[in-house]
């Protein structure tokens, strides 16, 4: 059994990982930290694992995580894991980091959008971007992984056919995109407090100022192999997982000056997609539903061609803590390991 | 006392106009219909209503309509309308339908978009759109109101500054909007099962098909002074009321060249809407929450310029049934018969 | 206008009564204090306030109270009332306690349920136990009101009848009642976290801990003459309002020896409450939904006899933070005032 | 593999049954029947299922069954399976019936609570009550299985070591439980629409006259080898999977006269449930949650004694749709096929 440890493993994706692993074939939890609560057992905080798991939170020593684990998932907040992660990086260690500190390539633009300098510039690149419908040949060879962000996640699956295809206008791309109230994150707040979002919906960073906003454009922008420019709305929504996108994008004409047309651009899609054991795209006429996916590790993607706008309308649906970050993990381990690859993610969605 | 029919009254906008003109001091509900349930109180139906009311659901009569009631509100789904108000339409009532039959001016249109011949073609263009904000001069002059849809009184409300004041491109206009279950009504059906919607999220006529697109743009076209083409893409969300949508539009520059900012705009709609009653324009940097004005007949918007794409993203929250419907009619009926405009309708959300 | 303050204004309890009392025709909000958020506008914190108030926060201080409002309403946590109500009784002022300090009679009691010594044991037995449909006469001439329990008010209304008529054994009460969330309070923490209460349901102080046990004795021994031992189990729901109580009481024999029915103490229900504004027994075979009194001051409660096991089940609710909280308070403000008894309390639940 | 058919493979417990074979190492789905839906593919009304299973529905045929299947589950409608199971049972065959049809064992009391004749008397009594935890040895060796009731498991489980042991009266005992909306079934109507329970909670057959009540009598009997009588009132609550039942039982004496407190019993818990791999005893002071089993087979119990009442408080929660349903009725499989008890149900529960 390859040993895995979790640095950071209190929060909802820390706990995500433990509850995907238990029933991992290849690997053994082995080494999971976290600062507030070490000592106590994981079931105090996660009452889903009572019976399931003994393990308890120790206190993160670079030492320990070396010695008690083969592959490290770093699972803390933004600007924590570039502090740790040059320290970890060490030969036969496989490290997959779930924060944004390795997703842009460009210290400049770190300091933009995360409004901090990057404390560990030399690896700034280094790390191999995770999402294996995309990069599934580097992420194989790859000892260290950043695992893509949620918003990315469900943005990227859905538009990769036709960035890759050059099918759309790249500068006139908008997202308006629903998360689930998990994707804030454990720590009680007034804006989580169930009587704040039960029969709410809310908005936050209107107006394009969203660090996942240069994450989408880089990594489109190497699909598409040109400039892209989005306008990115993220809201909170009344439900626990999810990350739901939609996404409207121009498109051009094709070659024989006639438009696209739904059917056509399904088949595109199905085709692109044909082998990846965890995209599905739907039937003509069927668009994704949050729940379909929740708790699995699926993206569920539809589209319609609005012929009056000239425009494609993409739907993508992804479970934020499992496809959007804890699974997607999983599934960059498998790679990184020889694993089969959907080992540890066969967990069928809860539906109703 | 004003006497007040109400006709369709037991789906979900009969229900709650009772509930909001019990407590109106002008006017007393003398009859409400419904062919399913004759027979049966009110309160059956809707517990709230409890020891509030003894009104008893009767069959439709077009002699008994005009008998009992000086106002009628006509809240039958779409169809059925436009085959009985020809013949309710007199001298000194005044009709208010919520139903869409009348508000597209065009019976090619109509047929178009709700894929049926209209049956009262003569009327068509006859009945004044019931947006106070934007036609309050004809509504007090009008007998036949044609109350407009949820989703455009969202979008209207939150677009007639800019469009009025000509600082956005009309033909690029995009309208992502998430309606609460509501707004699907009473009829029981596997897409409104608690445990098909609970936790979860949805999208429907994706692709340039909603109904209330030609709405939107025949009104927009108004105040616009000229074309406006939208897309629009409503989505179905895991809470009892709200509209809520997000809007983006490309924005023109200044006519110094240099580009409008946040803070501009927002004091061009707080002068648009300075002596509305409904209307909150929040302050900077403070977004919409659907609860915050869910059971009142207020509308709320916020706004952000994202400058690096030149262009605005213009939120708005309504809830549909109080705003979105009833409460506008209401609000519709209060300036017909020359009531203070807010009589009924001061209710203050619940929050939390 | 009466001038009304407001002591700890920035909880739920406190919103709550800044919602209610804006549409007052007697009374006018003149001070509002909240020491973590002085300076602040209310509608900061309670975005349906919005365009409703313009009302700030401002540190408690006695003079202040005492000069600003004719009525105040103490919304602080326990514990604290006692250490201020004794500085604010004075004439002419009156005073209503939201808060368990003034409820219990004894000091014993009270520091065997609260924890702690009570700080003005001068004071109790003073206050007047503010349930209206009990004790209407003494509140209209008292000027010091402890403000009933939320679930004490469930559970006293659904026994009264039967207690006041002898007609249970009064030492097997058994009493199972669901809270909404926003009866924990506003203060963020795991317990109350979205992601905790969402299609969840959870029970604390199981065993017959809870403080609220000694005040439903109480005052159930001096409507029932006797002696009164109840076994009680809160629980928290995921819905936003509302207690919800299940109550199981051993029938005594009619006087023939035969057994009561449903009907018979349906009929003794309805008599008992028969001019109550604010209590609604349903009829035979319905039994109340939370919802059909969210938001309002209305208690609906229904029964049922369980003919073998000789047991009655009566099923009340309420909204916690009306009639269970705000809603009473102005219910008990009116009557000392003289107001008429349902000023400000006319909103009708929103039911869907 | 042994090959498995599903019967009435459309409602939420036969699709939950799909959910969960689909990973059984063991077994594979090869007939789901529906007459409803027959000639749909599973995933259309499943749409969790897409990419996970090419089933289709199926009609029903006597032949077909025996056919193509060595284990039946039969997931009809009360009332249907007593027409068809006789049909099926042959030798070498499995049967499964998750409906109340064999549940009970008398004629006359299956008439007096399920309102109808029985059609297949002589099997009455037939069938092995699938509780593992009470009855393993028997269903190891059965071939006819009747599926325990959602309720009755989560009441039989909480009380069967209390019952056992002799340490409660059994004449008064009061069963306060609470239901997801999933319990209701997948047929749309009035009571299960989203706007009914979003934000409520009901009752229904209050005072006695559930069915599961005999059931529950019946089987608790067993165990205490005496008499047992109880109160029982169902609830449905607004949250998707879940029984949560609240228990309350009055103590005898211990055999020296004292009382039993809440660590004593726990440690009689936990030895009766030692080696059961589905039941958790929770420790001192936390109480079940509903969500910390939803998607599991786990039954989670707490207790707590109410010492001035003499009585104990159990507390229990499972998924109605997996260890209520579906999972106890695969649980039981692997016992008669000789698989490993756990096969097909290691799945966590979603937390948060």
């Amino acid at each position: 059994m390859t040993k895995v440890g979790i640095i950071g493993a209190s929060g909802y994706t820390g706990a995500e990982l433990i509850r995907l692993l238990v029933n991992h074939k290849k690997v053994e939890v082995t080494y999971v930290t976290s600062e507030t609560h070490k000592g106590k057992q994981v079931s105090q905080l996660y009452p889903n694992l009572a019976s399931i798991t003994e393990l308890k939170f120790e206190s993160f020593n670079v030492e320990q995580a070396k010695k008690k684990a083969d592959v490290l998932f770093v699972a803390l907040p933004h600007g924590k894991p570039m502090k740790i992660i040059p320290k970890l990086l060490a030969k036969n260690k496989k490290i997959i980091d779930l924060s944004g500190d390795f997703r842009l390539q460009s210290k400049a633009e770190y300091k933009k959008w995360y409004g901090k300098n990057h404390m560990a510039t030399n690896l700034l690149g280094e790390a191999v971007y995770g999402l294996p419908e995309v990069n599934r040949a580097s992420i194989k060879k790859a000892s260290f992984i950043t695992n893509p962000g949620c918003y990315p996640t469900s943005v990227l699956l859905a538009l990769a056919p036709v960035l890759k295809e050059k099918l759309i206008f790249t500068q006139d791309i908008i997202v308006d995109s629903l998360s689930g109230v998990t994707g804030v994150g454990r720590t009680p707040s007034s804006e989580v407090h169930f009587c704040t979002m039960a029969e709410n919906i809310s908005s936050y960073k209107v107006g394009g100022v969203h660090q996942h906003i240069p994450e989408m454009e880089q990594e489109m922008r190497k699909i598409a192999e040109e400039e892209v420019k989005i306008s990115f709305t993220p809201h909170l929504a009344p439900f626990l997982r999810g990350i739901y996108s939609t996404i409207y994008a121009d498109l051009k004409e094709k070659k024989d000056k006639s438009e696209f047309n739904t059917t056509e651009l399904l088949e595109i899609y199905k085709e692109f997609y044909r082998n990846e054991p965890f995209v599905k795209i739907l039937k003509e006429g069927s668009y994704p539903e949050a729940k379909a996916v929740a708790g699995s590790n699926y993206c569920h993607i539809g589209l319609e061609v609005d012929q009056r706008c000239e425009r494609v309308i993409v739907v993508s649906a992804i479970d934020n803590l499992v496809k959007g970050a804890s699974g997607q993990a999983i599934q960059n381990m498998n790679l990184m390991c020889g694993f089969k690859e959907t080992e540890g993610l066969e967990q069928v969605a809860l539906f109703p």
